[in-house]
């Protein structure tokens, strides 16, 4: 692995253990201080927005800052860098995810690791998955085709905290987020059979993203190229 | 319709769609999770606020994300492009409109069209889709007339994003929306015979909104001047 | 009156008004709809925040867009202008906060004038405008001072967003909008008794924000005053 | 003391104090409006995130804006300036942050100082209180390292907002601010013998946050170097 690989490497893993660290922990201090179900989605879709955007900032000229498998898995589609670097990205963030539900349950003093109990199984919150990824994909990927990546962290982070409400499955739209998000029995968790349905979705979007792209908008100018690498 | 024309078509009508989906779906989400009508109007409020900044930026350099029949006609006085133009425009708005509200309907298990049942009869809420639409017109054709289009998308967001509470009707401002709207009986929707009121309102707002552009906005240098053209 | 200062005093005017209109009416709608009255001001500041920074950005280019008059007298000690320029400038603003309120009552069926019975007397109330005005001095003529005028719109809506929860009289911070608000009998209203200690607070908040100013901030590079005109 | 750097001081001392009357101010009339906890950690959350962003925006060109004495720690153990400036910077952010808690009282009609009964002793709560702290460090100067300074208000007032909800201890991340606290006994207080525990916690995640910086962002070249000295 080159010191840039690994660079990158930790910064999707640290970046999204501190996005799960960021959705669990703050639905765990929500549901904790207050009766209201919408107040706490209102904390936790807030406090998410404020964490994504922070983290695509910050981690961005380092790594792409995907955070998420499927977006991973766009840019490969896009620019078929090495296979095994997209594998590396993959992997960085799913243990990062995992790693950052056990923190959330360490600060909020629940077992480090408990299987969710949430069951999330209605195709009606599939279809929301759906909606939720293809809209992610086809917002980074447009804008990045119109040479517009410097809007990214402000647009993604506002998507998400958009999606959190506008779909019925609250917006995961991230594979190693949904893995992540199995380890916590709170309120952002998500019951461990409910996960691959999720992921399939998930991907399904991801697909309906890019084309959503290809029909919009117009093939970038080479000198504007620069859509992320994995 | 030329390659452009088609494209240009294709954003409005799926960002359009896109903003229906976000105001319904969100109205619905906040419905269910909180007994408290104000948390319900906040989180509906933030969700637009957030998705509709993420359209505009998106889609403005496709089709300078009108989204909004007054918004296309207003450009079509002030600029004068074919007719046949606007009426593409309008009609993409409108289909979009109405497949969004399908969109968050599906999405939250509920009948793919229902007519509302919400009425939104009482003359004073037509005061404020006056007040609402002369507002949005004035912020966006005086943000043009100033050269200073790249504030748009924050700008028309934050601006919605206080129209839902400042005016009775929480601020509709848009008759494809409206349209769209009535195809949802949930939080957000309009019962079908208050739909063409409201579009009156509306309209009439439009051309309050040019008359404050045209008297306190001075006319732009030629250079300057980058209004959208439908 | 000169063609450009007519320009100026519209939009002070127009933007006073629709300062005290998204103040009174968020607050109306927020009383009607939710019993938490932490709900009803998180709804009123927030609508706040939005409305007065697109407020700010779309009328600054024309008027400075001050909307207040003791930001147009702090902006008259600085530059010396015209003393004749003041008194337009802080005319059209009460003109304005008062049509303002009207157009609130208007829009959610109240009486077009009601006296507010809403006493706000208590001495603790007084010194939270003294800190809310001396913040908001020393935020716009620092900014000034260091030749960033261009945060202001963002600057200053996130203040007052702050100020209505920091300071215990929720940061009037403003003569004409006070009076304004004396105008409605409804949640943002205030009674005309409390109005003139209201008011001799602001201004002495004034005095203290030019203070901080000048302890803090060198004074600017010729080059770089930019500090607005009445 | 140079008179530059008894601007800064100064700058420091009124940053820390006004950020200081924020946080517990809000918190009052946040808990006096609304019965419910969540409702009350949303406004004040989000009048910090509003009131820290301004303030960092203003005073950051005169004294970078620590207002933080780990930041100021970590600035001068990434740059070695002279201790003695290192010491200004921290008595005048201890300081700014008791007068800013006095001024809170003020404000509400509290007693002027009274120790606060807020005990915050679970072990978990010191572990909010290392990831909060290493966060704003590694979010700090991972900026800083990559040239990004011009990002720093909002980056560092939306992590503020984040970490209020996603760590367990609200994330006070700030010894000065942490002192301050302890003045009074209202919903952001803290109790005296808290403090010590949590200032202990604070600069060991600014150790932890030092680390993050260097395992993921390259040395800077030197003409970007363009880090805060205290």
């Amino acid at each position: 692995m080159t010191g840039s690989l690994r660079r990158r490497a930790a910064a999707e893993a640290l970046g999204t253990a501190a996005l799960v660290a960021v959705v669990v922990g703050s639905g765990m201090q929500a549901a904790t201080l207050s009766p209201d179900v919408g107040v706490q989605l209102l904390a936790n879709s807030l406090a998410t927005v404020f964490g994504l955007g922070v983290l695509i900032a910050l981690f961005g000229p380092v790594s792409g800052a995907h955070f998420n498998p499927v977006v991973t898995l766009a840019a490969w589609f896009v620019h078929r860098p090495p296979l095994r670097e997209a594998g590396v990205y993959v992997s960085a963030q799913t243990a990062g995810a995992i790693a950052g539900a056990v923190v959330a349950n360490a600060m909020f003093a629940e077992p480090l690791v408990a299987w969710s109990t949430h069951q999330r199984d209605a195709g009606n919150l599939l279809v929301g998955e759906v909606v939720a990824t293809a809209g992610l994909v086809a917002l980074i990927f447009g804008l990045l085709r119109s040479g517009r990546e410097s809007l990214l962290p402000v647009a993604v982070a506002a998507f998400i905290g958009s999606a959190y409400w506008f779909t019925s499955s609250t917006s995961f739209a991230n594979p190693a987020v949904t893995v992540g998000r199995a380890f916590t029995d709170t309120f952002a968790g998500i019951a461990p059979s409910s996960v691959a349905p999720f992921i399939a979705a998930q991907l399904l979007g991801g697909v309906v993203g890019l084309v959503v792209v290809a029909l919009v908008f117009k093939s970038p100018h080479p000198s504007r190229a620069k859509e992320p690498t994995p």
